[in-house]
C-alpha cells in the first residue's frame, strides 16, 4: 500500500494499507516506500551533466581516465590518427584482404569517377582526382574499416545542380571551377567543425524515411539525366525534373537520337545488369559486377577506336587531362560573392555527404561489431575535403555501392583505400589518354546500373507497413526530387522530418488504464481488452514529458477522457468518478508550462469534486513539482509510488474483491 | 512468473513461475497475461485518427452528435457567434458588472491608446480607432468573457519597428500608413486562417520561458523609448537597443533635456506608481490605478492649457483628428512590394498578438473555469483585425493590464468591451480636440507605468529555480530584445524554444532500475537509493519514444551503461551480466530507425553473450516490432509484461530470497 508523505502529513494511505493487510493484501511491504526525491544537484553540476550528455554522449574521454600523461598523448594521437592504433597490428594476411578489395574497388571507381564528374558539370579528370587524395587522407584519419571514399552520384548531382544555379558551367567555365573548389573547401570546414564542436547529432534530424525517399528520387533523377548520353541527344534540358527531361527526350525523338549510341549503350547496360544479377544471386561472385564496368569501358573504347564510331555521331569523352592533381589553392576564392555562395552550397553538400558517409560507416561497423565515433568521423571527412579542395578535388564521401563491394571483397582496414588510391594514381599518370575514345553512352550505362541500387523499394515497403506518417515523409522527399529538383526534395525531406518531431512533442499519446484481472498491474485497455476499469476511478497515462508544446493539449485531453467517461457512466447509471489518477511513469520531464497546466487541471477537477492523484512521478518531475509547491497544492498523500497503491487507497472496496 | 509466448513456443517463463509459486510468490496469477497486441487498424482509420487527434484534439463536433439538423444549424451559428448563446441568458445584474468594468477599462485605454499609437509611429487617433471597431467585433465573435481588446504596447512597438525598417514614417507618411493597414489585413488573415485550419497549436511552439523573457525585454525597450517624451529630447535615435538609446539620452544631456517636461513627467509618474502600489496593496482599490492615467491626462492638459507650458519647450500632442474611423479599404495595397512586406510584417505581428491574446484568454478562463477553444478565438481575433484593417485600425489584441482590470472590476461577458467601445466612440466624436494640450511627458509616464507590469521577475525567478535551460531561453530572449532589437529578440526566443524541443527528442533520459526491497517494483536507482541491483541482470529504462533523432544515441547509451556496469563488476570480481532488460513502458512509439537500432543492439549484445529482454512494450511498439519481425529475432519468450516477471525468469535465484 505505499504512501508518500515525506513530511509526516496526515496519512490516509497508511490507514488504507492497514485496512488491506487485514484482508490479506499482498503488497503490504511496499508501504515502507515513498515517492523518492532525487538528491539535489548544484546548478553548475546539472548544467555540465546536461552538456556532457548532449555533446559527449559517447564518453570519448573514457580511455584517458587514470592514465599517465605520456600515455594520454599517445592515446590522443591515436584518436586523431587511428592508423597509429591499428597499424601496429597490421600483418600480411590483412594486407592480402585489403589488396584484393582495393583492386576491386579501384576497377569500379575509375569508370564511375569519370561519369560522376559529368554529373557535377566538371571535366572527367576531376572525378579521378577526387578518388586519389581524399581516400589517402581518410585512410590515416578515419576509423571505419569498410568505407570506400571518393566522389558519389548523389553529392555530384547535388553539387552540380547547386553550382549551375549560380554560375553557368559552359560559358563561365573557370568561375564554375573556382566556385566548386570554394564550396568543397567550405563543405570540409563545415564537416570538420561539426565534428570538432561535437554537433554531429545534427545530421540525425534527417529521418531514415526521408533519406530513403531522397536517395530513391535522386537515383531516378540521375538515371534520367543519363538519357542524354545514352540516347546521344545533343540539346538536353538543364533542369532535372522528370517533366522537363521527358520533354527533352521526346522532343528530340525524330532528329536527336543516335541509333549507334543507343545500340552500344543498350548492349553494355544489359551486360552490366546481367553481372549485377549474377552478383546478387551468388555472393561469391561479387567481383563480377565489380569489374564489369571497367571491362565495359575497355571493350567499348576499343570498339570505338577500331570502328571510328565517333564519326557516326557516337559521342566520346574526347579529352581527359593526364597527370596527378594540380594544386587548386589559388582557385579557392573568398572575395566577392564566392564566399557566401560557396558557403551555402558547401553547407548543403556537406550535410548530404555526411549523412551518406555516417550511414555507411555505421552499417558496416554494426556488421563487424566495432564502435564508430560519428564526431571523429566528421573531423576525418572534413579534413579530407579541406585538403581535397586544395588539390583539385570536389566533395568526396563514402560510396554505398563501392563500400559494399569493399566489404564483400574482404577488406580488413582502410589500407584498401590506399591501394585504390595508388591504382588511381597510376591511371592518372599512365592511361588517362586512352579514355579519349570511351563513348559517353558507356559512362551513362555504368551510372544507371550503379544508381539503381540506391532505389531501396524494400525499405520503402517496410516503412509503409510500419509507419504511414514516415511513408508520407519518404514519398514527399521522393516526389520532391523527381518532380521539382534535388534541393527542393532535400528541403521537403528536412521539413517533413522536423515537422514530424514537432508533431510528436505537440500531440503525445494518452491512454486509459485498467487493472489486469488478479494482478496489481495496470495497463492500456486498448492493448489489453481484458483489463478492467476500476469503479469510481479514472486512470490516465500521459506518454510523454509535459512541456510548453503539449501542456495545454495534455490538460484538455485528460479532461476530455473524464468527460467521455462520465457521459458513459451517466448513460449506464453507474457511480460517478471520484478520483482521477494520472500515471506519470512515462512523464520524464516537466517545465513551467507543464506545471501550470497541472495546476489548471487540479482547479478544474476541484470544481467537479474529482480528486487529482499522481502515480510514480520520476526524479526530475517530483523535484520540480516540489519546487513549484504543486505537491503541497494537491497534498503529498495524493502522490503514490504505483497506480496499484493509488487505486487501493482511492477505491479500496473495488480492489478488495480481487 | 508471467510469460509472453503467444504462439506456444517453448516456455521457460512458466517454469520459473511454477518454481516461484512453490516459494509462496504472490504474483502468480499474472502468468496468465501475455504482452497484448492491439487490434489492427486499417491505414485509413489510423490516418484519420492521427489527423483528428492533431487538429481536432478538443473534439469540437462533440455537441453536434445526435442532434437534429435545425439544432445543428443553431449550434453552428452559436459556435461562430457565441453572443447568440450567452446573450439569451443576459440580465440586468450581469449588465451592472459589465458597465462598471467597461467604464473602468475605457478610462484606462484612452490615454494608453494615444501613447501606443506613437509606439507604432502613427498619429494618436489611430490608437483610439483601434479601440473602437475591434472590441465590437470581438464581443460578438469571441468566447473569452474577460479579455479587453485594443492596441497593446508590445505589438505596437513590434509593428512600429518592422514598418520603419521598410518605410520611413516621417518622410513617407502616407506609404507608411498604407503598409500598416496592409500588414494589419494580413495579420488578420493569418490569424483567421490558423484558426480555421485548426493550426492554432503552432503558437504553442513559443515556450512560456521565452515569452516571459521577450515580454520583459520589450517592456524595458518600450520604457527606454519613452525617455524621449519624458525628458523632452527632440533628436532621438530610431534604434531601440539600450546602447543607442543611452547614447541618445546622454548625448543630449546638456542641451536636449527640458526641465519643465521632466518636472511634469516625474510628478505624474510618481502619482501613477503610487496609485499602482495602492491598487496592489488593497485589491478593492483596483480602480484607483485604473482611472489614475485619465486623471493625469486631464490634470496635466489643464495645467499646460493654463500655464502655456508648451511655449517653454513642453511638447504636446498638438493635433488629433476628430470623428470616428474613416474607411481604409483603399489604403490596403496588394501591388508592388506592399503585399510581400505587408504579409511578412503581418505574419510576425499576428503570431505575437495571438500569443498574447490566447495566454490572457486561457488564464482568465482557468480562473473562472470555462473552456476556451483556441482555434475559435483565433478566427474571432483574425476577423476583428481584417475588419479593423478596413476601418483605419492597426493590429489589436488582448491587453494584459486592461484584461486584469476588466476582471477585477467584475466584468461578466464581453459586453464590457462594447461599453468601452461606446465610450471610445463618444471620445472620438466629442472630446478628442481637448487632447491637443496633453503633454507627451504624461503619455510617456502612462506607458512606463503600464509596461512595468510586463516585467514578470517572479516568473523569471521561478523558471530559474525549476529549469535552468528554460532560464537560458528566457534570458536569451530578454537580452536579445534589450541589446539588439525586438525582431532579433523574438527570433532568439523562437530559435531557443525550437532548439529545446529538438534537444529533448535527441537526448532522451535513460535510467538504471533497481528492485525496491520486499516488492516487485523496479525504480530508478538515482531516485530511490535503497533500490537494489539484481545480480547478473542490468535493467535500463528508456524514457522516450525511439525515433530517428535518438535511435543511435539510445543504442549507444544502453551499451555504455552496460560497459560501465561490467567494469565495476570486474573491479569487484562479481559475476558478469547475462541479461539486459530494457523497460519499454515509457517508449510510446518507435520508427524504422528505432527498430534498426534495437536490431543493432541485439547484435552487439549477442557478441558479448548478453541476452536482450524487453519489458512491457506499449501497443504501438509491440505492433511495429512484430511487423518488422523483431519479436521473432529476439524470441517472443524474451518479451515480458513487467520488469518483475522478466527478472524472475532471468535471475530466479536472486529473486527467490525476496
Amino acid at each position: 500500500m505505499g504512501h508518500s508523505v515525506p513530511d509526516g502529513v496526515e496519512n490516509k494511505a497508511s490507514d488504507a494499507a492497514s485496512l488491506h493487510s487485514s484482508h490479506g493484501q499482498i503488497e503490504n511491504p511496499q508501504s515502507v516506500h515513498k515517492v523518492g526525491f532525487p538528491p539535489r544537484r548544484k546548478f553548475f553540476r546539472e548544467f555540465t551533466d546536461t552538456l556532457k550528455e548532449t555533446l559527449f554522449a559517447d564518453d570519448p574521454l573514457h580511455p584517458y581516465k587514470d592514465q599517465p600523461g605520456s600515455r594520454k598523448l599517445i592515446l590522443g594521437l591515436q584518436f586523431l590518427f587511428p592508423i597509429l592504433e591499428w597499424g601496429r597490428n597490421y600483418n600480411f594476411s590483412k594486407l592480402k584482404g585489403d589488396l584484393v578489395a582495393g583492386l576491386t574497388i579501384a576497377s569500379l571507381c575509375i569508370p564511375q569517377d569519370i561519369g560522376y564528374a559529368k554529373l557535377a558539370n566538371m571535366d572527367p579528370q576531376y572525378g579521378l582526382y577526387s578518388s586519389f587524395v581524399p581516400p589517402l587522407i581518410y585512410s590515416v584519419m578515419g576509423s571505419s574499416r569498410d568505407i570506400a571514399i571518393g566522389p558519389v552520384a548523389v553529392v555530384s548531382l547535388l553539387l552540380g545542380t547547386l553550382l549551375q544555379n549560380e554560375v553557368d558551367p559552359v560559358t563561365q567555365k573557370e568561375e564554375y571551377i573556382w566556385l566548386a573548389f570554394t564550396a568543397t573547401f567550405f563543405a570540409g570546414i563545415t564537416q570538420a567543425a561539426l565534428g570538432f564542436l561535437r554537433l554531429g547529432f545534427l545530421i540525425e534530424f534527417l529521418s531514415h524515411a526521408a533519406i530513403v525517399g531522397f536517395m530513391g528520387g535522386a537515383a531516378i533523377t540521375i538515371a534520367l539525366q543519363q538519357l542524354k548520353g545514352f540516347l546521344g541527344i545533343r540539346n538536353f534540358t538543364k533542369k532535372s525534373d522528370i517533366i522537363s527531361v521527358m520533354k527533352s527526350v521526346w522532343g528530340s525523338v525524330h532528329h536527336g537520337w543516335n541509333w549507334e549510341t543507343i545500340l552500344i549503350g543498350s548492349a553494355f547496360l544489359a551486360f552490366l545488369l546481367l553481372t549485377k544479377y549474377i552478383g546478387k544471386k551468388r555472393k561469391s561472385l561479387f567481383w563480377v559486377p565489380a569489374i564489369a564496368p571497367l571491362i565495359s569501358v575497355i571493350l567499348s573504347t576499343l570498339f570505338v577506336y577500331i570502328t571510328h564510331a565517333e564519326k557516326h555521331g557516337v559521342q566520346i569523352v574526347k579529352h581527359i587531362d593526364k597527370g596527378i592533381n594540380p594544386s587548386s589553392v589559388n582557385k579557392i576564392h573568398f572575395t566577392g560573392s564566392y564566399a557566401a555562395k560557396g558557403f551555402k552550397i558547401g553547407l548543403i553538400a556537406a550535410m548530404v555527404a555526411l549523412t551518406e558517409a555516417v550511414a555507411i560507416g555505421r552499417t558496416f561497423a554494426a556488421m563487424k561489431d566495432y564502435q564508430l565515433d560519428g564526431n571523429k568521423e566528421m573531423v576525418a571527412l572534413g579534413t579530407m575535403n579541406i585538403i581535397g579542395s586544395m588539390t583539385s578535388c570536389y566533395v568526396a564521401t563514402g560510396s554505398f555501392s563501392r563500400s559494399a563491394v569493399n566489404y564483400m571483397a574482404g577488406c580488413q582496414t582502410s589500407v584498401s583505400n590506399m591501394i585504390m588510391s595508388a591504382v588511381v594514381l597510376l591511371t592518372l599518370e599512365l592511361i588517362t589518354p586512352l579514355f579519349k575514345y570511351t563513348p559517353n553512352a558507356i559512362l551513362a550505362s555504368i551510372i544507371i546500373s550503379a544508381v539503381i541500387g540506391l532505389i531501396d523499394y524494400e525499405a520503402a515497403y517496410l516503412i509503409w507497413k510500419i509507419d504511414k506518417l514516415d511513408f508520407i515523409a519518404c514519398m514527399g522527399a521522393f516526389f520532391g526530387v523527381v518532380f521539382i529538383s534535388v534541393e527542393i526534395g532535400l528541403l521537403i525531406a528536412v521539413s517533413i522530418s522536423l515537422a514530424k518531431i514537432l508533431l510528436q512533442v505537440t500531440r503525445p499519446r494518452t491512454a486509459l488504464l485498467g487493472n489486469l484481472p488478479r494482478t496489481t498491474v495496470y495497463r492500456n485497455i486498448e492493448q489489453y481488452p481484458e483489463a478492467l476499469k476500476v469503479p469510481g476511478v479514472l486512470i490516465v497515462r500521459v506518454d510523454s514529458a509535459i512541456y510548453f508544446t503539449n501542456s495545454n493539449y495534455v490538460k484538455e485531453r485528460i479532461l476530455r477522457w473524464l468527460r467521455d467517461e462520465e457521459e458513459q457512466l451517466k448513460a449506464k447509471q453507474l457511480p460517478r468518478i471520484d478520483f482521477l489518477i494520472v500515471e506519470m511513469s512515462p512523464v520524464t520531464d516537466i517545465d513551467t508550462s507543464g506545471i501550470h497546466a497541472l495546476e489548471e487541471l487540479h482547479k478544474s477537477l476541484q470544481k467537479r469534486s474529482v480528486q487529482l492523484v499522481l502515480a510514480n512521478p520520476g526524479p526530475v518531475v517530483i523535484d520540480k513539482l516540489r519546487l513549484a509547491k504543486f505537491t503541497e497544492l494537491i497534498g503529498q498523500d495524493n502522490i503514490f509510488l504505483t497506480v496499484g497503491e493509488a487505486v487501493m487507497t482511492c477505491a479500496p472496496k473495488s480492489t478488495e474483491d480481487v
